[in-house]
């Protein structure tokens, strides 16, 4: 098995699961990052294979080249009468730094204490995979005749905000018609707690530039007489939230409907989100959160402005007495229903325009943004993929809002008219766009075994 | 003449003045660079020609090794009943980079528009060597007979901190005792305006580091419920200053003396230094100072916390949309007389501490410090400096004191018990610490002559 630690074929599992693991870790071996330029190859040597794999399966695949990275698209043969599914996934992944916490290479791929270790590993690479395995022995079953049609459509620039799959989706629009979309690329509450996302928060981003005296100053010489723009900067930022932990951005809250009695019931339940867990989770002393709402309830339904990076002035060993020319912020905010990104952006730039302190100038450029989503999880086809989780995990699932943001189901509903049924099962530990991120090997064997289960139940519908 | 350009043997000037320009040149080849390791031997080279040099003219000279650079050690025949004058300089120099804004190689003195551009020209070595050529000229003209005792204190680590010099001059404070201090190593307000400096302010510097979540998280799958680093830095950083721009950390102006009326008047005629001149040097639309103050006020006698550099999540391209696990900031205090900058460190971290929000915690680590320095510009010996200054530069000397520190001289003042007279030729266009570093060719044969003067001066007392 080439490429495999000893670690890897030590953990006991059937042949049958060794060749599956074996083809997701060359899935994970290409360094996919969307948003590096020096991984532009990786990134369609990735959707390449994908098309080899697919096609190798029986279905019809290409790699459909965009203004940036390939979409893989592929599809089983027409049969007329059963409903078709769309299958949406990306094979992109998150930049790998700080690479020194990795504890082995992020593209070699690694098995430790029963979970596979690589940046992709559950972001999405290892979910989009169990659905590409769960057709491939679905056909194998019924020599390549499939309960529903499917589709598959696979996307390189998800982690940098699907610029290209809109304008493709406009464009193959008749290609893509279907009547439901599945997704596992949300979050799932526990290993014993099979998760079905009804909602997505929406996302939009900003850089913020601060600029102040036209060259690093001297702090002595100069000190005391020139804003400084990385104080400049923190004003700004400390204006973004109230003491009660709500964004203070003028009509930030515009339009945000309340959370209904029932969410905030089911939501008290979700393994893992109690404010405690969530603390001991991350590693921090006590949650704090908006005023008036759990952990969970800020997650699954409240937006937020982060602040993402930052950076100014001298950063390296010892110290460096300027006044630095200039600083920078990166932020975003995570949306609900309600809210219009777009909207957001004004109102943020304005707030930080309002709040740019004398002596500075500050420039604010509008990033990626995306709608949030909601849907009825109690819809036909919901009642249906909430057996399949229940059939596959044996369990009950859980009904949540998901905290992250995946702007194209939203799109893909105003440009397709199909709902997504988002079986998740990216677990709180799973540390996606963070150093060691990891899938357990029998989340992946179910998941593959969940993908049939529901193409079965959908074919029925 | 081996070793000039073109345009240095062009320039009109005696031939002693170009036999001074000569062995500055000499002096300025050296690339004596304190702070990189792989320059040590130069930084000695260059401490074996002054000793040969300060011999040559007649002193008593040697280098004394130190942990790091050494230091050059010289003074001449004592003569009873005549005051002793300490003159201390230094012979390192900053780094060169960015190596590529030079117009002319950093090492490779060259004369343009009748300034000799090379690092070092000003800082400090033109400066310090106007002096040694001031006693040069002075023993000839007298059969090697000074009107003062002269030492020579002249260190290798200045620009990295005087690390050795404090050590050093405890162990050889009676071969250093002196009645005055003469440094030329402080700025000039122009041209035509010679600069007595008889105050500096200190330093204490440190850095923050605000620590959350064990590792990055997902600020999707996360935000909302816990504290973001970034934000939280923020926060404590906005806390600095009040809305009239003073410090806003409890007991920092303690013991802060206000500034005298004959300062406030004298200041308000320096030239270069009214706050539209500031601004329009430093590229920025405005000054902005603590109320009641002007920028100079605040330059020459006010205390600042100023944020040196701040760094935290991601600062590549793009976006990444992180709740980062820590941030980080690296500040300064500048200081006045009255405040001791221990103190002042425990009182920032005190309220660091304070202002340290919910969620997150936070560290401090205290940085390299020195205490700030005054002495009367109008005792005897600072009357004799003051008339010094104006023979030689045919304008009465603006009295100011100094924004950045050099903490030595107060360290001087409290081992040797001296005072010391700043007579500083570096010009506010001189780019010390820059590329394209120079120095006036005029005032530095004006700076060998009021080197004679003052000394003529000081021996009359």
């Amino acid at each position: 098995m080439p490429g495999f630690t000893v670690d890897f074929i030590m953990i006991s599992c059937s042949h049958t699961d060794m060749n599956r693991l074996d083809q997701l870790a060359t899935l994970l071996r290409f360094p996919s990052i969307s948003a590096q330029k020096e991984h532009a190859q990786d990134v369609s040597d990735c959707a390449d294979w994908l098309v080899a794999k697919l096609t190798g399966m029986g279905l019809e695949a290409k790699a459909c080249k965009t203004p940036r990275h390939p979409i893989v698209l592929a599809h089983s043969e027409k049969q007329e009468g059963k409903p078709t599914v769309l299958i949406y996934g990306h094979y992109d992944v998150q930049p790998v730094d700080p690479i020194e916490e990795w504890k082995s290479a992020p593209f070699e791929p690694e098995v430790r204490d029963g979970r596979i270790y690589a940046r992709g590993a559950t972001d999405n690479k290892g979910q989009l995979f169990a659905h590409i395995l769960g057709v491939e022995e679905l056909l194998k079953q019924n020599a390549g005749v499939l309960p529903v049609n499917v589709i598959f459509l696979l996307e390189g620039e998800e982690e940098i905000g699907s610029g290209s799959l809109s304008a493709f989706m406009k464009e193959h629009k008749d290609e893509l018609k279907c009547d439901v979309i599945v997704v596992s690329d949300t979050g799932m509450a526990a290993p014993d707690a099979p998760t079905f996302s009804y909602g997505l928060r929406g996302v939009a981003s900003a850089d913020i530039i601060v600029k102040g005296p036209s060259a690093d100053l001297h702090s002595g010489v100069f000190g005391g007489a020139i804003s400084n723009p990385i104080t400049s900067l923190a004003e700004i930022i400390a204006s973004f939230h109230d003491e009660e932990g709500k964004v203070a951005v003028r009509g930030f809250y515009d339009g945000v409907a309340p959370i209904a009695t029932w969410e905030r019931s089911m939501w008290a339940t979700v393994p893992g989100m109690s404010n405690d867990e969530l603390a001991a989770l991350t590693g921090v002393e006590c949650v704090t959160t908006e005023a008036g709402f759990t952990g969970a309830e800020c997650i699954f339904a409240r937006p937020t402005l982060e602040l993402n990076g930052i950076g100014g002035g001298y950063q390296g060993e010892g110290s460096k007495t300027i006044i630095p020319s200039s600083a920078f912020a990166k932020i975003s905010c995570r949306l609900v229903p309600g809210q219009n990104p777009e909207h957001i952006l004004e109102l943020v730039e304005e707030h930080v325009k309002r709040h740019c302190p004398k002596g500075v100038t500050v420039e604010f450029k509008p990033g990626h943004y995306g709608n949030a989503y909601i849907c009825d999880p109690n819809s036909t086809y919901g009642l249906a993929a909430q057996q399949a989780l229940e059939d596959a995990f044996g369990h009950k699932p859980v009904l949540v809002r998901e905290g992250g943001s995946i702007p194209i189901i939203e799109e893909m509903k105003r440009v397709l008219g199909a709902d997504a049924l988002m079986l998740g099962m990216c677990l709180p530990d799973a540390r996606i766009h963070s150093p060691n991120e990891n899938f357990p090997v029998d989340l992946f064997v179910k998941g593959i075994e969940m993908s049939q289960i529901l193409l079965r139940r959908l074919g029925q519908q």
